[in-house]
């Protein structure tokens, strides 16, 4: 037999075409068979479903008329096809349910003793607040302009368009010195991070300095690049950096200036002037986490450290939380002297960033739309901090909320020993939330101070929840903090 | 002073918020008037535009009215500003282009002796075919039924929707057995094989064979994951996968069975029968790159390998080619052993893949706009591959076209000697094109047979120009074709 493969043409599942395997052992006639009861039987050709006459379908697969009809015969006589006079042949109405291939079925994961409804947990932001429309204006918009070429492989680097309005929107807004040839986009802040751990190592760097509180998804990144993470201390300065100039081997530290995650803090200004000074004096680097840097409440963000020193700091911004993490939309702001290596790597393709969603943020920007959901955001996100300060204030009045006015979490130091069972007692009442001690680095010696007394916190991450929800999840809360003493 | 930094509200370029940084040495008004002389000087604040009033920016920055007055005094002065009764103060018309920080000069690249006005060159669709509005309606669909939980970080393993489409569409149009369980989401082929060689190095795979011709990114992909790869002879019947069972480490092979890349030729029937066997036998694994399947124009597509034995092939799969390389989309149809492994490391967040194009994706095909689509660039290339046959029957009958009647590109076989003086007679005419020898294998022996006699082959990827450049490339390749002998 010539053909080894065949396609009904539009019968298959949604009026598609469908393919069959012609291949195996035997005849003709049983092999189509066999192909044809495997269609049915999986599910790819539907009950009712109407398959061709048997001279069009003969025809179709250079096969003798005779040989289909026979095989359309067994069917029908083995059930899985009808025949009707005046209706054709069709997929029997009894035929079985789609079998999975060798699908495995999943253990149900373990229930919590209550179903969680509320969730403060940090993360991601309030995702029900992302602009649909106003996305979907840019996009359109984006495609519109987009020359054909913008459809191929792309740079690299990141589009040319976005590169050009995130230098622009990154002077502005907080104070970062970047050209569109110094930035590289990446499919996230943790893939960017991998790149420039990859990139550092490369250079014979063994130790990163890392904040003793961190997201351990970073830290893990690092480690997994090769690097022996060095943790500093965190207090209510935020980290403390003069440790590094203790460490000989250390030549990178990551930071969270802006807004320490988890801790709350801002860097205080000395500290930055330290670090960047450190970073100068042994030909080092600071990368500068700016997860969050769009929201601060009381005053002016605190510009990037980047500012002080562009060829001793890399600047890492994303779009997680001021859009939506689903983007997957970062960037870089590199040193002159790293963005060859970096941009080299990002182009080898294990590290692809989509273009058509990059060409819609950069119109995005340039619209006005992204300052315009930025404000919007920092409005709902500020008024929910209000309502959980006065919360406390009414219910709680002993726990006080420690950190800057920012960001989308807030962190409330907690009487010591008492972070487990609030964490706990708000499972029970369906509120997941997280506590300080979740944050702290593995690494870390016991010794090391705690930024809250005690050690014990709880991350309220006033962010997360729909707007709808934040309420009940408040609530849920204030039922759950511990007593005053 | 407590303030160190700043924003003027809505006077940065383009109407926007401005940041201006008030840190470093000195008095406060001379800081102030070093920030606006920087903000000036670099262009984020335009020429034409009308500061604050002193009083106003005063009071936002927590300073002595005079003292904000002083500092416009002082630049006006030096020239930067302009104050005109009436019309307030503004940055003065001649301030300075925009300075770009460290940028470097790029040096110009190397110009070609004509520039290139045609390209043949293989890599890419035709993304002039790209349906820009049925994409957007897709978008637009898939973003209006999306719950908000879309919007978060998503499934590590690729959108479920996304994955549940894929699952049906291989199924039927290309004989996968797929499950959505067993489908990876990644961003491009490339990531997909680094992402799957790198697990396999964890196995202790060292050896894969490959096909001495093929796409060097590929091929790199696997040397940085640390495989050695074993270089198979490829000839009219596609990669002689005999040669494995020769090899006692080897337990991978990475092939393209429908359209071997880049001689156009199809695994023959004994060659995939026994390629699967092989890998039965010694527990191995073939990676089947099925980048171009749903194309081919003389008869049905060649089913998927992966059909014969789901558990010893892995299925790779792209949006590349059947619609555009900047989506950065493709798909890993996977054993059912190799899944969990795979999705952990996809997982890290070092491989993400944006979601808000998965679901759109998934739209595009569940609505039938896929097969859409896909009918009609099937006839738009076949139409192409017949005009490139008629143009060498008339212009050149003495070059033939070898390989099967699919995919984006044709191989013509060249009379020994002439590929190279071939590909730059084209640059001269303004024509890029590959010639076959660009994709032998750099560890392929001097000793391999090759696929064409001499070895000498031209690569005509008739789907890469857009609709309307197609007939002038067609015209230029027919000038520089060597004459009959």
């Amino acid at each position: 037999m010539e053909k080894t493969w065949a396609t009904l043409r539009q019968v298959g599942a949604g009026g598609a075409d469908l393919h069959l395997d012609l291949t195996g052992p035997g005849g003709v006639r049983d092999t189509l068979t066999r192909a044809l009861r495997d269609a049915v039987r999986s599910g790819r050709l539907a009950p009712g479903t109407r398959l061709p006459s048997s001279r069009s379908l003969a025809a179709d697969l250079g096969m003798a008329r005779n040989t289909v009809a026979d095989a359309y015969g067994d069917l029908v006589a083995e059930g899985w096809l009808t025949a009707r006079q005046g209706s054709g042949t069709r997929v029997a109405q009894r035929a079985a349910a789609p079998r999975r291939t060798g699908a495995r079925r999943p253990a149900p994961p373990p229930r919590p003793p209550v179903r969680a409804v509320h969730n403060l947990r940090c993360g991601t932001a309030d995702v029900s607040g992302f602009p649909r429309s106003a996305w979907l204006s840019a996009a359109r918009r984006a495609l519109a302009v987009a020359p054909h070429e913008a459809f191929g492989y792309g740079d690299g680097q990141g589009a040319p368009e976005l590169r050009a309005a995130l230098a622009d929107y990154l002077a502005r807004a907080r104070g970062v010195r970047a050209t569109p040839d110094r930035i590289v986009v990446c499919a996230g802040f943790t893939q960017g991070l991998a790149l420039l751990s990859r990139v550092l190592r490369g250079h014979g760097v063994r130790e990163m300095g890392v904040e003793s509180y961190g997201l351990w998804v970073h830290q893990e990144v690092v480690e997994r690049a090769g690097f022996r993470p060095y943790t500093m201390t965190v207090d209510d300065k935020g980290a403390v950096v003069d440790e590094l100039a203790g460490r000989k081997d250390a030549r990178v530290a990551l930071v969270t200036p802006a807004h320490q995650f988890p801790t709350g803090g801002v860097l205080h200004p000395d500290r930055r002037a330290a670090v960047v000074d450190w970073a100068t004096r042994v030909g080092g680097l600071v990368v500068e986490d700016d997860y969050d840097g769009e929201f601060r409440y009381d005053r002016q963000p605190v510009g990037a450290l980047q500012g002080l020193a562009p060829e001793h700091v890399v600047y890492c911004g994303t779009s997680s939380k001021s859009l939506a993490p689903a983007l997957r939309l970062a960037w870089l702001v590199l040193p002159e002297h790293l963005v060859g290596e970096v941009v080299a790597l990002r182009r080898t393709g294990e590290w692809s960033v989509g273009l058509l969603e990059q060409l819609t943020l950069a119109e995005f920007i340039t619209s006005g739309a992204y300052d315009r959901h930025l404000r919007a955001m920092r409005l709902r996100y500020r008024r929910r901090r209000d309502q959980l300060v006065s919360a406390l204030a009414e219910h709680a009045p002993h726990i006080h909320v420690t950190g800057i006015a920012a960001g989308l979490h807030a962190v409330l130091a907690l009487p010591p020993g008492t972070e487990r069972p609030t964490v706990q007692a708000a499972a029970w009442r369906g509120l997941t939330i997280d506590g300080l001690t979740r944050f702290r680095h593995p690494a870390a010696p016991p010794s090391l101070p705690t930024p809250l007394p005690g050690g014990d916190g709880l991350l309220v991450a006033y962010g997360t929840p729909p707007e709808h929800g934040f309420a009940g999840a408040l609530e849920a809360l204030m039922d759950v903090l511990p007593p005053a003493e």
